[in-house]
């Protein structure tokens, strides 16, 4: 076995409590990583990693249909644009759960080159090229959607350039900004005796 | 004495106290159950349980009179209508409390083949074929509130059908999203060191 | 000197903490009493208490100048109007506390015969017979301007009728609700270990 | 070195712990101060402190730009008016980083004599004399921004007159306050047990 694998869990199992402590995991949601030897696998990945959850910031968009954009700094990691999808369109009433494999082939297609797709009436689905990538987009991504549901309240939300999106995601991807909010993340985590177990090979 | 006695008590203690720590229960909101053999006592139940809450997410719809309607996947364990009462209607000015058998027969009537009523002014009253889909139905329907609210502050409320409702609530009546979901909030309570104690007997 | 007083200055102590954790308070709300066999003295009274506090649900209120009416049945607390007064009516342009006794005694008309006062731009002053009546009408005053906000935003304010506040503040005033509610709160304080040291004499 | 040192440290840490407590501070908010005897370097100082925060509360007004004024007595520590500073202006598309001299230094012409600046799209900073007086006018200035909102969703917004604000202001700056709001807000902290190490000087 991979000798990398016990810290790869153990990265994992903080990474979905981390999520869930900054109040965007639910009894539902959950972050999967696909098998760094057997992509058919979802366990861990060095080069993938995708969170899918019911973030109460996120769902007021998914349920409207308003569009979502980063609107400050931090928020710059969404991307420019992220696209809808809604399930209803290719496959009419179901029980809303991405099952069956044509299913998550037309998600697949909605998300595209994206960082993120919100998936109507249901919730979002964020990608990233390892778990703190994910967890820093996951949570400023709802940042991102809280402040801009509190602007659009009191008057016209000024969206970031697509330049500012470029820069501030290239800015944002070094492992300098990911380690400080993961680091930062993870001691609120360890302040409420909230961290899993060590590997003991670690 | 029935020997499950002590087991289902302990399971309405916990499912008053998870209902609590997910913020829909105060001083007042209560979880009470019918008393297996004999129905003029309200205890224990394995066919039906009540929940009635002023839960904060809620009363705006109470004190508007605006639908309340399943916005979400999880949502949809609402059903597809939560018809109102007002106990003004047919009792005039009164201190509000249902006391009296004749305001209770209104309120059923009301509640009719329902998951759910709507109390103008007051809160909810919510039923459930056992304490796992009861708890499941009280907090997921009052997130759901929670989310149209703010949907329909930035946009138009897009509802789901009433095929998926049926399609979600058949599914989330299975018992293993009710144990996901239970497990996953009597977790959040033992981290806060509230869980009741155990009967010796179990 | 009057053998209930380290009974009734733990009890004050506990009232302050107890509306500070159901976040009333802030640094400088603060609930104070007359001494019972001194009425120049400002500590103790089993007849009358005060409650001053900034709480972020009424200050909007004290903000806009909307009015406050109770929308649900523990709201009813509140009495049928909540009047205003600004300091600036009277005084100009002052440091907006309340210093003088031409200030305390414009404040206090503006009260009247009422149960509570909203100061513009600066928080509310509740009055209670004892201080398990001020911190229930405290607490669910503030809880009622929260619901009150919330149904603005999604439809038209239903309040109650002057009979229904009438027959719930009645209902309200009898020991046992207050002491329901009472147990309640110091409960919540109780698990977060915050409770003040009783007095031996108790 | 200077003997004060370990005791600046020590209030410099809590200070930043007592604003991230106060829900101000995320990840990347910060307070930095000047060395009181090197004014090129950035640890410590007597005589200015600076906090540059991304407060949920406040950014609503950095994205749309509406206008943050005093609305309620303890906000009058914002001053009457708070300027805005939008990097584009000068600069175009950038990362939003302030990193240049030239950032720096438009950033500094546009908070001119004022109390804090609002950056668009980004944040806030806030200036004060010593740490206890920023702690107080940032969360001060959060707390005035949360209530503004609200009270713009219910009516319209009446703020404080300039010789309001300037009475307050001048109130607010005597110690006796700035201590009273400073150690309810380090008990709250040690509550949490969550105060750092005491240098063993002290």
């Amino acid at each position: 076995m991979n000798e990398r694998f016990p810290l790869l869990l153990y990265d994992l199992a903080t990474a979905n409590r981390v999520v869930a402590n900054e109040g965007v995991l639910d009894a539902f949601g959950h972050i999967s990583v696909r098998h760094p030897e057997n992509p058919e696998r979802y366990f861990l990945a060095c080069s993938l990693a995708v969170c899918h959850h019911h973030a109460p910031a996120v769902l007021p968009y998914c349920i409207s249909g308003e569009r979502l954009v980063p609107v400050f700094i931090l928020g710059g990691v969404l991307g420019h644009e992220v696209p809808f999808w809604d399930q209803r369109d290719d496959f009419g009433d179901t029980n809303m759960l991405v099952q069956r494999s044509d299913e998550g082939a037309s998600l697949a297609r909605a998300l595209g080159p994206h960082m993120a797709v919100l998936m109507r009436r249901h919730g979002a689905t964020v990608v990233g090229r390892d778990l703190r990538e994910l967890v820093f987009r996951t949570i400023y991504g709802a940042r991102n959607a809280e402040y801009q549901t509190q602007a659009r309240l009191i008057g016209n939300v000024s969206a970031l350039s697509a330049g500012e999106a470029t820069l501030i995601g290239a800015q944002a991807e070094q492992p300098g900004a990911l380690s400080r909010a993961w680091e930062y993340w993870v001691t609120r985590l360890a302040k409420r005796n909230d961290l899993p177990k060590r590997p003991d090979s670690v």
